[in-house]
């Protein structure tokens, strides 16, 4: 089997072909090629027995698209895309990049027509408040982010390139994934990482929004399993609305840190600083928190149990599982 | 006050640069100029004491997007677009048409800032079955057409724009626009105008479907007032969902004929022949045909009473008040 992966060398990428490598199949058939594409060129994959193709190439460069392609891969994960942070600020590049970058991909696979999985990471910003006290499956996508747009418009242009057969799709709405490791993003959303992150690695965080703020979590971990169980995914039993909503741990701010306190104890959760940020409490305000993701459940999408477990994920993939002292 | 109407040679078009000329005003403003933009040239409006200016261009061209709007019109009604059947059958005419061509008019806006009202002629095709018993207003955009995949993806476009506050859009969902004088048009939908357009010329018309099937109809003249109240809308009021279902009158065909035998006699309706035709019944099986159209309502758009008052209306702009012996 051959995977193409856009936006290999994101937090999410990276993590994906790690899973892919270790497994060395997917849905059953084994690997014999990645092609791993980001605008700057992925990390050539340890311990991998296959062949790999690293490309440095940008999504919304038409040759590159076609390039990327040609070799009809049997499964595209496309995770390439701007940040929701960036793409508000530069419009004309979260346009180009997240909606234009995935038509071209789109249209380059239709060129070919062979009909290869195609699995898209979207995101729980397609939705816009006000919202019901659960977000059912049938709730109508009114972004309030150009990023939430931009998927938004990429997942009905899956969908009917779906319909038409030109290939053959799943969205997946991916939920706050926490904990990132590494450095902050551009993303408002950065502060649901770093108040477990920085603490427990010895450092302050600060907390710019209310204990009360809630929001729909999953760890990097559940998030790369969620794009695995999409990859095998049978279309019949999917029918035509492709785009689904993945479960996630519904918590309040204060229930993480609670978590954290379970975790790491009082030492570890006091290095969290509250500074509020209006900008960000207004950001957040206008998320979505809760979803009741019923079709993702019943087609056999699983994610943590609680928001300890995302806790120990990341303590256990990012910190060699130990606790700083 | 200037007006730019796009897709101004179409049949909504004509009715309404027809019912503006009458107007003379818009919004409570004289209008003294009128940009009327299709594929086709145009008609030069009758009887209308201000300027018009008639151009023939394609939606698709940025160069004849840009000189359409280079005269900052203060509303902007975008109907131009290909119809359901031929975006079907020509995929990538519709996409360039009815999604680029949709972008770059509010692109060509963006660049020019100055937020002009723009009103849209989105369409129920933005839904797909299932469905519930009637559409609500937060009930999800799943289309099953490649036109209504375009309509729905531009809706989200012109909310971001709006949001943003590149311009001022207003989407409008139409219903299925009975009776459509003239002969048929690509569409799968023809037979419900044609049902009683025909019979009412003194001609046979033939039924496709099944007389229990069940639709959202609207007639010309509601259509153009959909539009001209969308033009006045108060921004305030409509908050950030700025894509609305039109009101209809939900009917089946047995009420659509029932009407006509109602209004011209059973001559008349006699004139309607049953020949079904499974393909077109499987694509009307698809769509929607009833709604909760609460916030339209609520912001005062109003349609006709009944099926007989859109039978009358036809009767009275189309066949001069007369029935046919």
């Amino acid at each position: 089997m051959h995977i193409l992966i856009t936006g290999a060398a994101g937090m999410i990428g990276r993590k994906l072909v790690a899973r892919l490598v270790a497994d060395g199949a997917l849905s059953g058939r084994d690997i014999d090629k990645l092609t791993l594409v980001d605008v700057v060129a992925p990390q050539q994959p340890e311990k991998f027995s296959g062949q790999a193709e690293i490309v440095a190439a940008d999504i919304a460069d038409p040759a590159a698209v076609r390039a990327m392609v040609a070799g009809r891969p049997d499964v595209i994960f496309h995770l390439a895309g701007v940040v929701s942070g960036e793409a508000e600020l530069d419009f004309e590049k979260g346009m180009r990049v997240n909606l234009d970058g995935s038509r071209l991909l789109f249209d380059a696979v239709r060129r070919l027509d062979y009909r290869p999985r195609l699995v898209f990471s979207s995101s729980i910003a397609v939705f816009g408040a006000p919202f019901p006290h659960a977000i059912g499956d049938d709730f109508h996508l009114t972004p309030l982010t150009s990023y939430g747009t931009q998927k938004a418009a990429t997942e009905l242009l899956l969908a009917d390139y779906t319909r038409r057969g030109f290939l053959d799709g799943v969205g997946i709405r991916l939920p706050n994934i926490v904990v990132r490791p590494g450095k902050p993003n551009k993303a408002a959303s950065g502060f649901f990482s770093s108040i477990i992150r920085e603490p427990l690695a010895g450092q302050e965080a600060v907390l710019p929004v209310d204990d009360s703020v809630t929001n729909w979590h999953a760890s990097p971990r559940a998030a790369v399993g969620f794009l695995i169980h999409a990859a095998g995914l049978d279309a019949a039993k999917l029918g035509p609305r492709i785009n689904l909503t993945m479960p996630g741990v519904c918590c309040t701010v204060a229930e993480q840190i609670a978590a954290l306190r379970r975790i790491a104890g009082d030492k570890v959760a006091a290095r969290i600083r509250r500074e509020p940020d209006p900008l960000i409490g207004r950001i957040v305000a206008g998320w979505p928190r809760r979803f009741d993701a019923a079709r993702a459940l019943a087609l056999g999408f699983t994610v943590d149990a609680s928001f300890d477990d995302i806790i120990r994920i990341h303590i256990e993939e990012e910190l060699g599982g130990k606790l700083a002292s």
